[in-house]
């Protein structure tokens, strides 16, 4: 299957190949950013699709806490040493980690080269791989220093997914979850159905939010509106990664208790109900996601919402689902409210 | 003077200012990137025109050997500290230098942010702050990381230039006689007779400059084409500046040099006459820009070439002279000319 991006700003089009398992041919050199444990397992599979002039594979370390300008550093200078040019391509090949890190380093050596993402967690195929957002973490917060920046091509192939540990596969399933909830009522009550320890079903999930997300990025590249609803559950899930630090929780994790945050603040204004409020937690619970969360200090948890890229001067900017299946923005919630939902997760 | 950049790529407009001296009026916070000379001299007289709703200052070391990712961490680590938002903006107050990593810093913060461009420097006024290049050096070479990235405003006045000394003042006019040998024969001809100590004399000479930047740029902002003329000497120059250590001669002195190497080549392609070789040579002499320079090992420095931006595999592109006022990108010259040329450099 494939699903095209067509983005009038910049008239930059790409497609995302879901479970094609064609070759990969490539103009000019080649450098592969992957890890170690990708690469011992999947790189092999990966070269015997792949043909390009010279053939570069560089492995950093695994993990949030390496996706910083010391880990990009390190990217920068291999390319250097290999010469790759500017008519040369990155491939990254690994989760979002890799894939925001490698995007960021083609954004930004010799002022942009081509780059391919081959993603190889289900969280990175339903969301970081697609839509142009590049990035690392600083100490002050997750990819706050990044581009804007569009892969040539995105191969999503599900023949990575089988040695996926089950607390990251279900991760991904709590970014596909956000998107079902912000977007697509069907789309949820088929995630609460199907059984997705089936491939077709995972094939389908994946396709459902690569074209979800492609609509989404397509009307607003630069978030400016509607694109920003992709980040129900992060503005909680970032200040919870960074208070426990990063590594402790999943992304997709910290995802999930920041939805059941952002629900109750949902609830508390009458955009959804009870019972939707329910069914969203039943079915993060269903994956075995955590949904509960012990706020140490409610005053700095509110202040730490301010490092995040989203909020502008005093306003915080909530997204909040109004039923299933729909989003709103909203930034005139009361302080006292926010603080009296963190109240509620101690 | 106003000087409109049209960039239809993008659709992206903005204004070069010619020393209209007018009031910078910016909405939301601002952070001033600067160094400590610069401020020193006139940061006073910035703040009289400058008004925003908070203002931060962030001055970082002088000089290309500090354009690195070392001291991009540090103004972005202020930034963060300081909490600027996506509504925020950083004025580049400072020479190219200052301009190039302060532009880069606005493209990656928060995926990229407001930039406004106040260069001090003539070299920066004349060719740094316009066009959208931004970027930082590596050990590999000079602006080998960084993005393309327009300011949302530049503001070019003479009022700065006082305070220059005589070699940054010669650099600057050297980047633009490398314009004038490319693109315009009558402007080459008044820089023969002008008397650039002359205030009124020294802003036609940024103006024609920027008029001449705002047509290259706007007919091929990537440089896939007309745009890489605007290198002309900077091939030879980043050798240069590389192997004699960043910091021991200015930009646009390496940049004089750069231009007599290429003057060479194209002489023997019979692109140009002795006596326009000649006529060129006088004029960077008249400004006590040097002429010569002592290549060490004409091996090495033609291995050089191949970590530039602009070298795409085996070929090495270089800008020549076409008489005097057009020029063109040949990258069929054999290694044995460039060789034979550079052996005349010892």
């Amino acid at each position: 299957m494939k699903i095209p991006l067509n983005l009038k700003q910049n008239e930059i089009n790409y497609e995302v190949f879901i479970d094609e398992n064609e070759n990969i041919k490539i103009n000019g050199k080649c450098a592969i950013i992957t890890n170690a444990k990708v690469a011992g397992l999947h790189l092999q599979t990966l070269l015997k699709r792949l043909s390009a002039d010279e053939i570069y594979i560089i492995s950093v370390p695994d993990g949030e806490e390496y996706k910083n300008l010391n880990t990009l550093e390190t990217i920068l200078e291999q390319l250097f040493v290999s010469r790759l040019d500017r008519s040369s391509t990155l491939l990254a090949f690994g989760g979002g980690v890799i894939t925001d890190m490698t995007g960021f380093a083609a954004s930004i050596y010799k002022r942009g080269i081509k780059f391919i993402s081959v993603p190889t967690t289900l969280l990175a195929q339903v969301d970081a791989s697609v839509g142009g957002k590049t990035g690392i973490n600083s100490k002050f917060g997750k990819n706050l220093i990044g581009s804007f920046y569009q892969p040539n091509r995105v191969y999503c192939d599900s023949q990575w997914l089988s040695t996926l540990p089950k607390r990251e596969m279900a991760a991904g399933i709590a970014e596909a979850i956000k998107m079902a909830v912000c977007f697509d009522e069907e789309f949820f009550a088929w995630c609460e159905s199907a059984d997705l320890r089936l491939k077709e079903n995972l094939a389908h999930l994946v396709a459902k939010c690569v074209q979800i997300k492609a609509r989404v990025v397509a009307a607003d590249e630069r978030e400016s509106g509607i694109r920003a609803v992709l980040n129900y559950g992060h503005t909680f899930a970032h200040v919870i990664e960074r208070e426990s630090g990063y590594g402790t929780l999943l992304h997709g994790e910290a995802v999930a208790v920041g939805m059941v945050m952002a629900n109750e603040l949902a609830f508390r204004l009458g955009l959804i109900s009870q019972s939707e409020k329910e069914r969203i937690k039943a079915l993060l619970k269903r994956h075995n996601l955590p949904v509960s969360y012990s706020v140490k200090d409610v005053l700095s948890f509110y202040d730490e919402f301010f490092m995040d890229k989203k909020s502008e001067g005093r306003n915080i900017k909530f997204i909040l689902p109004h039923g299933i299946g729909d989003a709103v923005i909203r930034s005139d919630i009361s302080e006292e409210l926010v603080l009296s939902v963190l109240g509620e997760f101690k």
